[in-house]
């Protein structure tokens, strides 16, 4: 098969040296281990320690891993909201994260937005008896981010509600000061460039605190992977289930890299080549970058729209090598997706708009 | 890192030929492709035609993923009990499957029998009220397997009853007759050789109208991963979230080996080695079969009292390169248990046996 790369913002390219970090792993029968062994809880360990330095995290987090981001919606609803959760949807993700909770028969308050758009927190009320307010980073369906300021500031206003970040698919380039928020989560395929199969909930004790209330007051808030459970496991640097082993072995082996090139070299190279992308759908004839508001682009995952069928273009890219996303749901024709991961380089984005430049003119 | 050869009933060995096909994933770009793409739904399909053929499926039955047995438990509880559930226990899997009923504020009613035993059926009443009965075919932590004859048979006494088959540790060996049972599971990092992360739920249309009865009747059974939603997406190859598709791919793979070298063939080879450890273990000075009862006694997680500390054991033959399992829970010190998966061959096993032979001399 030819050589392809990815710009995908589901599962995306796999980040630079992952094929050694996964030779590596066979040769050390990462596969084979017992994850209760001292051998397993020393990866656990390294993983926990690594994403902290890459994150900044401070004291009173745990790191705790589920099969998907999709499943921390469902963990976060059960163990942290007795009746009232607060959603900030601007897109299908954000959207989704609010349907899991009415699933689970809470009382799922919202404010919404057109697609495409984001907040303005001068006139964002939240409902006053809320406990949870979520919200999506980065909307992996619209490519509208929220800034960080914003996030800190949604805290500041409502210091006494827990505050959940998606960060699905921007971490880890979002600076959150993890000192205003209560929890964040992702899943490694998409900014890590891992095999997907394993999504990452980091976590504060005050968030701890409220689902063991809630268990103690009888509600059902789960089984081997309600917060409680999970946090305890977490303690000897377990799980309590056979978790995905070789995903956490080679999400610490990326984070490790990352660290070592640096995350402020992450973060500037991610500004540089989405300055460069959105330069280059402003100029460039047929694009229009679908978010109008510069302050909520996201750096992640660019969209835009096209004054053609995108999945033309789509293909003759994919023709020559280049996986580039279509648009989200009823846009997947006439919008592109192009995610700006840490592991695409400055070379390889060029490539795509020299690719997107050439290939334009003959759909 | 030396050559080890993987006999633990946790993780264990991986099936031979997985580097290879581990190879080709990547080669494939398996990691990066949409889990919306037709190229996931053919991979999707594939697996489930050739589990199909390989447990010998009838029509009527979906294959659904998730991201471990475990949470298989939580999902077949809240998608398919209102009330009532009945558990046959004998050891901490399927004590674990019925402390998990109960944390879900079931009616979890148990037969409980001393670990090492299995059931006998004709003094085995069913509480009548159950919705499910859930068993465990091959109990992990004691090596009691339970008769596919007599799972067939408790189905026949309760044929309003759901029956749930835990193989976690078994399959694809037991030759199970699925016009019996309305749904079976695993997970991928024992009998098939895989890495963890991946559970695997063969569930019949029957339990799936139940899900949907609990769901309309305003049950909470769930959000991405209850039963309906599973199915409406397995319908379309699809799943609610970005899966393990590597794992996915994978087990396919593995699965297709299998189907090559052939059913018959496997169970065959696994009577025979089951015999040959048996036979040692009872000939052995020092080793004594745990499971007593012959007809209880699992061909593929074989367990045996130690008459000496058989940590020391376990050290000496991992500095040899073959890794075993300790004993489960309280029993760690005094039991050994040994796997005995597809993925093992008749000479590495008479290695072992040569090798514990050797070794237990100088404890």
């Amino acid at each position: 098969m030819s050589k392809k790369i990815f710009y995908t913002p589901g599962p995306s390219g796999l980040y630079p040296g992952l094929e050694k970090h996964l030779q590596k792993a066979l040769e050390e029968h990462i596969p084979s281990i017992s994850h209760r062994s001292n051998h397993f809880r020393g990866i656990y360990q390294d993983t926990f320690e690594t994403l902290k330095s890459l994150f900044n995290i401070p004291q009173g987090f745990a790191v705790l891993f589920t099969g998907s981001a999709t499943e921390i919606w469902e963990r976060i609803i059960m163990s942290c909201v007795e009746e009232h959760s607060f959603h900030l949807v601007n897109g299908s993700f954000s959207q989704k994260f609010h349907e899991t909770a009415q699933q689970l028969r809470k009382n799922a308050h919202k404010i919404e937005v057109p697609m495409g758009e984001g907040f303005e927190l001068n006139t964002l009320e939240v409902f006053y008896k809320s406990e949870l307010i979520a919200l999506t980073h980065n909307e992996t369906s619209t490519g509208v981010s929220m800034p960080t300021e914003d996030i800190h500031r949604l805290k500041e206003m409502n210091p006494n509600k827990l505050l959940a970040v998606d960060m699905v698919s921007s971490a880890p380039y979002p600076q959150l000061d993890f000192n205003k928020i209560d929890m964040a989560f992702f899943s490694v395929q998409k900014g890590f460039g891992l095999p997907a199969g394993l999504g990452v909930w980091i976590v504060h004790e005050r968030c701890l605190a409220k689902s063991e209330k809630l268990s103690n007051a009888g509600f059902i808030t789960g089984t081997y992977h309600r917060l409680s459970t999970l946090w305890n496991f977490f303690e000897k640097f377990q799980t309590p289930e056979t978790p995905n082993v070789l995903g956490i072995y080679l999400l610490q082996k990326v984070a490790a890299d990352m660290l070592k090139k640096g995350i402020k070299q992450i973060r500037k190279e991610t500004d540089e080549k989405a300055k460069m992308l959105y330069e280059f759908l402003e100029q460039e004839e047929g694009f229009d970058i679908f978010v109008k508001n510069p302050a909520h682009r996201s750096s992640t995952v660019i969209i835009a729209n096209t004054g053609f069928q995108s999945s033309k273009l789509i293909q003759k890219l994919s023709e020559k090598g280049f996986e580039i996303g279509s648009g989200y749901g009823e846009n997947k024709d006439r919008q592109i997706r192009i995610a700006n991961f840490p592991g695409t380089s400055q070379a390889e984005m060029e490539k795509l708009l020299d690719a997107m430049k050439k290939l334009r003119g003959s759909i």
